[in-house]
């Protein structure tokens, strides 16, 4: 049976890599819908190869460029964030490809679960935004999310055939980003071109920014503890600078499973394409003998705050990892931009914890109206130097 | 529900630790029979503790002595070759741990799995002997066979929700024992003490100077080759010192599973004892930050000529690889004795595989014979110094 599915963010690394899966077991789907944020050029590209059924691009500047060079073809064209939002609501198709960046994923997801959609799910800050209103969904309509995240779908592959009551400790691995072995005192004048030099992943920016921080890390602590339902204490973080094992799951009897292999993302892409089967690669696989030494240590909280904040934010719960997050992603836009220090991000993403309004159980508007909290609590703090 | 058990061999080091896995989790498990080689005292012991039925002493001259110490008990003693294989031919019971050392274990096992019980396999040569024989069997009977080996165990967990036709490889782990870093030209002086004394693991004397040579890690492909049903080339060794991955499976989509922990066989025990449950471990459960690094390396064919062996053996097929088993059992024998030397062990096995009269499809009987010619083809190797 062929597939039909959705990418949104098909421009960025891992829609490109999902379109790469696509080509490679090709028979077994078709791309219905792909959006863009505004790489007019390489969506129009997409859309000529894939001929979907719509498209949409998030920046409405670009649209007409969009619509002039698909012109000829029967394709519709949308725009803006209502185009966005409108192809994550269709629901002829078996499922969406969440590769959005950031707190902007999160709603797509929510909709899509809402029409009973299964979401193959890239965008971790859906998880961490919104992960009890998508439990709840997810109860109700049945729809099911399969990660993409490499360590997520590491815990998963794990979790293959095995019950999750049985689970002692979630281990996720991290390499330690660019700067794990950087001395404390030189963390200040850290600049972007560093942080964005990520020594084993090639992803895009802002995923490169929160790996630096290891808030990516963190992050992920909290997508793991509403993806697989376990205690805030039952999940660990070590550091692997290799980035072989992918994640690890220990059980009560002290039997612990991992996923290995090399540092792709289209094997975890794959697998929540085909999942429950597993299709042949046509990628390099992993030769043991002349991959090295594979180390572990424990995280540096001192040199990556973000990682204590995340705990934290998760143990004070309600709406305290989304304003973290929302905050994250403007605190990582301004480092981009030059307006803040490295050392700047977790100074605020932990502010914003305690500053924000909190709510014990937030709800859609709430969590939407906390982006927008986000960006000028952000702004504000950097433009009037107010900082923590 | 209380599963009913018997534990053959519950005296050497893999009973032992069976016992202590029952003892952890004693409400579920009645220990009904046991068996022991010559330990009479130990044997006797277990019995007081236990309380089984029936017991059974290989040994007939230590028959009088458990038949005196358990006098006032209601235990019915048994003994020699006959009373092993009457137990081995109970079914009133839910699983047969079979922890028999050498060829020897093949034959219970033919009769538990003929009679419809489950056998937690210890015993590896009863693959390597029979491993045609006994997948007819399962077929039949339906009776399953819970590995016990770490390596197999690990296999066996990394398939558990996987389908065995999505495998691309099988990867054994083996420490490389202890004479991984000697220099070939020092193989010739190698001392029974210097080969008992394996690095990681603690276990009996056979499985430990099979280690030593590699001629275990060349039986557990043949043994993997039967549980697995895979073919000859999806199965490779790879070298682990650290005996922390305890194998591995890769899949044909890239993505790689591996079983881990501390060498501790209570683990694998147990999980062959509970499975598809897993229950809480009593032991120490592993530390990455702590554990250092690890290493991979491909085997050294010159040093560990034992591994080519059997993969020579399990393309011959038919007979081969059980010829080369029962010749294992008395070459191993033979330098624990002082008459032959470390590296005569692998030259008189492959011998073995050319010599013996061989058979497509050997049957029962003709293993049982088997066994009787190895033990004569390396007792006249020896005495004539006819050394290949």
């Amino acid at each position: 049976m062929i597939k039909s599915i959705s990418i949104l963010g098909s421009t960025g690394s891992i829609g490109e890599n999902t379109l790469k899966v696509v080509d490679h077991i090709s028979s077994e789907f078709n791309v219905k819908y792909l959006t863009a944020g505004g790489n007019a050029e390489k969506l129009v590209d997409q859309a000529l190869m894939y001929q979907p059924q719509s498209v949409a691009i998030l920046d409405i500047e670009k649209y007409d460029e969009v619509s002039h060079h698909l012109r000829k073809s029967e394709i519709e064209v949308l725009k803006g964030r209502e185009g966005i939002l409108d192809i994550a609501s269709r629901n002829d198709i078996d499922l969406m490809v969440n590769a959005l960046v950031g707190s902007s994923g999160m709603e797509p997801t929510v909709l899509a679960l809402s029409e009973g959609v299964n979401v193959a799910l890239s965008n971790k800050e859906s998880m961490v935004m919104a992960g009890g209103i998508i439990s709840e969904i997810r109860q109700k309509t049945g729809a099911e999310i399969y990660p993409v995240d490499s360590e997520h779908s590491a815990i998963w592959q794990c979790l293959t055939g095995e019950n999750n009551s049985e689970i002692k400790k979630i281990i996720l691995t991290g390499s330690g980003g660019p700067f794990r072995e950087k001395p404390l005192n030189e963390f200040a004048y850290i600049t972007v071109e560093q942080a964005l030099n990520h020594p084993n992943w090639k992803m895009g920016k802002k995923i490169t920014i929160d790996s630096a921080t290891m808030m990516n890390k963190g992050l992920e602590v909290i997508e793991a503890f509403w993806l697989f339902q376990v205690d805030i204490n039952q999940i660990e973080i070590v550091v692997h600078p290799q980035s072989i094992i992918h994640s690890m799951v220990e059980f009560v009897d002290g039997s612990v499973k991992a996923q290995l292999g090399l540092p792709d993302m289209k094997v975890p892409i794959q697998y929540a394409l085909t999942n429950p089967e597993r299709k042949l690669a046509d990628w390099e696989s992993i030769d043991f003998t002349t991959t090295g030494k594979l180390t572990f240590e424990k995280p540096d909280l001192e040199k990556f705050p973000c990682i204590r904040i995340a705990f934290d934010a998760l143990e004070k719960g309600g709406s305290a990892p989304a304003a973290l997050n929302v905050t994250n992603d403007n605190t990582v836009k301004q480092f981009l931009d030059g307006n803040l220090t490295f050392s700047q991000i977790a100074e605020i993403n932990e502010a914003a914890i305690y500053e924000h309004e909190w709510s014990e159980n937030p709800d859609l508007d709430f969590l939407k109206n906390l982006e927008i909290w986000g960006e000028n609590f952000v702004n504000e703090t950097v433009k009037e130097g107010k900082l923590v």
